[in-house]
This record gives structure tokens, sequence and C-alpha cells, in this order.
């Protein structure tokens, strides 16, 4: 880990470092936005396959870093492979989001298993290891997995709905159930963590996707208080696991997040306000964010103005450059290029 | 209006008073769950008609008081009058969202009227007459608007889309074309709630129900300074024009908000974290608000306990109990009976 600490400037700053330049890299950077994804994506049979091919998921990990040199390399797969591999059915349609065989009642959580079965995720600690073996010595390996609230959201839904209004309305109206299912979920994403550690990744993301649709009270029970049992599971087992939390639309529940979660960093979404974060936020945890994906995908002015503002906000303490949100597929190429230089450049300037 | 402050609990809050048992009312208290209303819809050939006839509108307006002595009632129409009234096809579906003729490009612009034409309102400020009328002495009566960037957001995508992207993108590719729109809705607007005062409303409601998916930037640009402008040109020609913000979504950017637009009090969405609210919050502006319509929808003991977690918070101040979005249309009449008797009740012996 010391060594670590001294070549890759993420993980320096996820050890609440500043660094001169910021470190860059943007959730989603590896995918349909690039040909050479498309390239690979078309020889798999699916989507699922894809993540499940260790040599295939590590070459579209490793694209966007031969292409961009980001800073952070972010393994190829995706938040439901742990429902996949609970047994509950997942599939994805290109240019659609997931589908999932929705868990209508109590009932249908019989048909889960009761823990991870890691043989069945081998190939994904696989990928870890050839992406590894790969990857530049300054560029960080993350992995990282769905909050429990977010993967139940899809688990009862069947795939996004507005507001996550099913994944709601079970927890009112069965909440033993769902504590059950929210129970099972962290013990089993807290395992996925260990195992994606032991394989060689320098940090983990946690994306709560749905963080933002919920009561403070609910939000409490069901986003904040199970991402805090992941993070302690995870440090009793791998003392020095590096954490990064996203808790995408938690606004004003971000202060109540960050004191319960024991993470190292906190990735903020595009709407959050940066004299908010700045003043509230950075003091406590390294900042990583959050340039609105939409300004990335239009590009010229809109886009500088808008990283200026970011680095303008956040540079002056620990602080990951990203997106607020993934790359959107229709993103050019040129744009990810352009970003880049600019946080590059401007942050040398200044 | 002096006497209005004597006798009607709410318009006690907006002056700043702290109630002994805050007065209540729901967003789209007047509506699909009752029976009362669907009748009356049923008469009229489409939703446009209801809002356009003034003894039917008047009628769904007062349906809600009559059931549940609510101590406003809100006049039942649309945000979407506006673009109608300007010349923008607008259709409601029943059971969906509304439908508009989206507007794809600035060119689209130029079908729209430059102003709003008053005649064509008269039978909403007719409705409000005949409200006013029937209304008991300690009622308020409450009119209301879209704010601009809201009612942009529809015209442009034709509808509610998933985080409004369509709008955002029209605002980066097309900025002035944007602004241009944008300004002819805060005159239309404000002209519009100005009439709505002269027929006799106590207080207004700006709705922002899109003002959570921008970025910081974009939202001061787009949706709080539009807001000011609003209330600043409503207050010119009212100056005690009594006005609510509700800005769905704002999180941390609230405060600039709060800041910035001159309303006399806040409506906070059901996401809002009660302890950042309470103490930040209310100490500056009464607050309105948040209980979430999925409590009211489920009942029993999950609505008590929400409705006292909304209550402990806020009931130390000025405070107007609502939800923090509107009724669902499958919500129980005898939760709503539930939820008056409960706050009336807890109030009047806490």
């Amino acid at each position: 880990m010391t060594t670590a600490l001294v070549h890759k400037p993420l993980v320096r700053v996820l050890a609440g470092v500043q660094e001169p330049i910021p470190p860059v890299w943007l959730m989603r950077q590896a995918g349909r936005y690039l040909p050479e994804y498309r390239r690979i994506r078309a020889e798999a049979d699916s989507f699922l396959d894809l993540c499940f091919n260790p040599e295939r998921a590590a070459e579209v990990t490793l694209q966007p870093i031969r292409r961009f040199g980001f800073d952070a390399a972010i393994l190829f797969s995706d938040i439901l492979v742990v429902p996949h591999v609970l047994g509950q059915r997942v599939t994805f349609d290109d240019g659609e989001g997931p589908r999932l065989e929705p868990i209508g009642d109590p009932s249908a959580f019989r048909m889960l298993a009761r823990e991870l079965d890691h043989g069945r995720l081998e190939p994904v600690y696989e990928a870890i290891s050839l992406v590894k073996r790969e990857l530049p010595a300054t560029v960080a390996l993350l992995g990282f997995c769905g909050a429990p609230w977010t993967l139940a959201t899809y688990m009862i839904a069947g795939g996004g709905k507005r507001d996550q209004i099913p994944a709601r309305l079970f927890a009112y109206r069965f909440p033993e159930a769902f504590a059950e299912l929210i129970d099972l979920l962290v013990r089993a994403s807290a395992a996925y963590l260990i195992q994606q550690f032991a394989a060689g990744v320098d940090a983990v993301q946690i994306f709560d996707t749905w963080a933002g649709v919920l009561p403070s009270a609910e939000f409490h029970k069901w986003c904040v208080e199970p991402c805090a049992r992941i993070v302690a599971a995870v440090r009793e087992r791998v003392p020095e696991a590096r954490i990064i939390g996203f808790p995408r639309g938690a606004g004003t529940g971000l202060e109540f997040y960050l004191e319960t979660v024991a993470i190292d960093a906190i990735g903020l979404d595009w709407t959050v306000d940066p004299v908010f974060a700045r003043d509230r936020i950075q003091p406590r945890r390294p900042i990583q964010g959050n340039l609105d994906p939409l300004a990335l995908l239009i590009g010229g002015a809109a886009l500088d103005c808008a990283i200026d503002g970011v680095l303008a906000a956040f540079s002056k303490g620990p602080f990951i450059f990203n997106l607020g949100h993934g790359v959107l597929p229709d993103t050019p190429i040129a744009h990810i290029e352009r970003l880049v230089a600019r946080v590059r450049g401007a942050a040398a300037r200044g």
C-alpha cells in the first residue's frame, strides 16, 4: 500500500493529499462511445458474457487508459452481476437499461442464494488480475459494487422506474422482508469487495445511483446504514481498503452520509452546489466529481466553462476530477481528449 | 390583507407566525383520487375544458375543502395552461402525463405569442372569484404557476423525460434562444400571478418541479434568477403579495434559492433532510412540506410514523403541513382523513 501511495496520484488523493494536478477518470469511461469497445462487444454473445469473460473484460477496462491516459481504470462490469450471481434473471438489451425478473413480493426472495458464490465470480477476479498486469504503475485500478438500496430498487422493479416507486412501496409494505433483502446484499457486497481487493484493486467505489429518491428516515435506514456496514465489514478484512462512496442525488443528506459512512472520498453528482461542497464536504473528505455529462456531450465553450467551474470549486483541496454521472453513449471522443487536456493544462497553469 | 392575517392560519404562517396547530393542505388535493372529482371530470370533454370552465373548476377546487376541511384551497388548474395560452398545443391523456407539440429548435419559438392573452385566461380568473365567494373565512385561497425552467422543460421535450435531458441539451446548444424563452415565461408568469391576485387569491405558489436536474450554474441561471424576477415583478404591482416557492429537488441549492428569491415560505420535497431544513432553512423562512406521498398512499403505521416525523422536525417554527409532492391518484380517502386528524390532534396534544 505504501508503494501505491507513492506512485498513484488517485490513491494519494484518497489518502487525503492534495495533488498539484488532480487525477482524472470518468464514470463509464469504458463503453459504447468507443469504437474499440463496440468491436469487442460485438464478439461477445451478450453484455453479461462480456462481463464474465476475463480477457475481454480486461481489454475493455484498459481501452480508455490507452486512449486517454486516465489516472484510474475501473473494472469493466455492472452492478447487477451481484443479483445475477444470487440467482435473479438479468438481461441487458442494447440501447436500453437492464431488465430483471421483478421481485413482486417477499416470497420471491426465496429463490435467491443466501450468499455470494465466489466460484461464479472467478472470471471477474481474474479480469482484475489481468488488468493489474497491464496497467502503468501510476494508474490506479478501481473495483466497485452497487449499494444495497440501488440493487434492491432494480431487483424489485425489474429496471429503472421514475423515482423507483416500486421499491419504495415494497419497503413500506414489507419492511421486514425488505430489511432481509438489504442484509443479504450488504453481506454479498462486502464479500465481493473483499475478493476484489484480494485480486488486486487499489480502491473501490460503491455506486448508490438511487440514493436521491427516499425520504430522510428511509435514506438513513436503506442507503446510509447498509453502506456503513459494508465499509466496516470490508475494513475488518482489508484494514487499509480505500473506498469511494457515490450517493447520487443525496443532496441535503450528504452530510449525514459522510458522518456515518467511513469512506475515504465522496463522489458528487452533477447537481451538487459547489459552494456547499467546498465549504461543508471537502474539509471533511476528498471530493470526486462532478462535471455534467451533458456538458461533455455538447463540447465547445459550454464544456470548457463547465470544466473550469469544477476546477475552480474543488482544486484547492484533495480532489479527483470526474463526471457527476456516467459518460453518455453519444459522447464524441474529441470532447474527452479536450477534457483531459484542459484539466491537466489548467491545473499546470494555475 | 390585515383582515386576512387575522383570520387565516395559512396566511399568518406566511407572515412568519408560528401557529399552535400548523395549517394543512396537500398538493394535488383536488383530483382523481376523489369520486366527486371523477364525476365532474367525466362531464368535461377534456382536462383543459375542465380547467377553463369556471363553474366546474371552482367546484373541484372546493371539493377537498368540504370533505377534509383543509386550511387552503388551491385553484384547480395546471401549470401548462400558460404554454397553452401562448399558443403551444397541449393535451392531457387520462392516466398519463401531459403531451405538448415539442419545440425542437429556436425557430419553433416564433409560433408562440409574445405575451399572455388575459382574455383567454378570463375563465381562470372567474373561477377564482367563484371559489372566493364560497370559501369559509378561515380558509386561504392559493393561486399558482409553473416556474419558467419547469415550463420550458415540458415545452421542449413535449412531456416529462428522465432528468429532462432534452431541455438541458437545448439550453447548452442554444443559450440565447433559451434565455429568450425563459424571459417570455418570466413575463407571462408574473402577469398571470398579478391577475390571480387581482381576482382574489390570498397567496400563490411557484412550482419548479424540475429544479433538481441542473448543475449549479444552470440552476442559478434558469431556475433561481427567473423565479426571483417573477417575485420582484409581482411585488411591484402587488406589494403585499404572499408567495411560496417550491423548487423540487433543489437539495444543496436550497440555501442559494432562499437567499435569492424573496419568497415568504419554501415548499420542501419529500427527500429534504429535516435536520438540515430545521437548522438552516426554517430560521430564515417558514417551511411547507414534506410528507412522502407514498407514505400517504400506504397508510397505517408507516403513515403515522411519517406524519410524526414531519411534525417533530418542523412544528417548533412557522410551518405549513403538506406533502413533499402531489397526492397520488390511488391514495385512499381514509388515509387523508387520518392525516388531517393526526396533524391537528398531535399538534393540539403537543
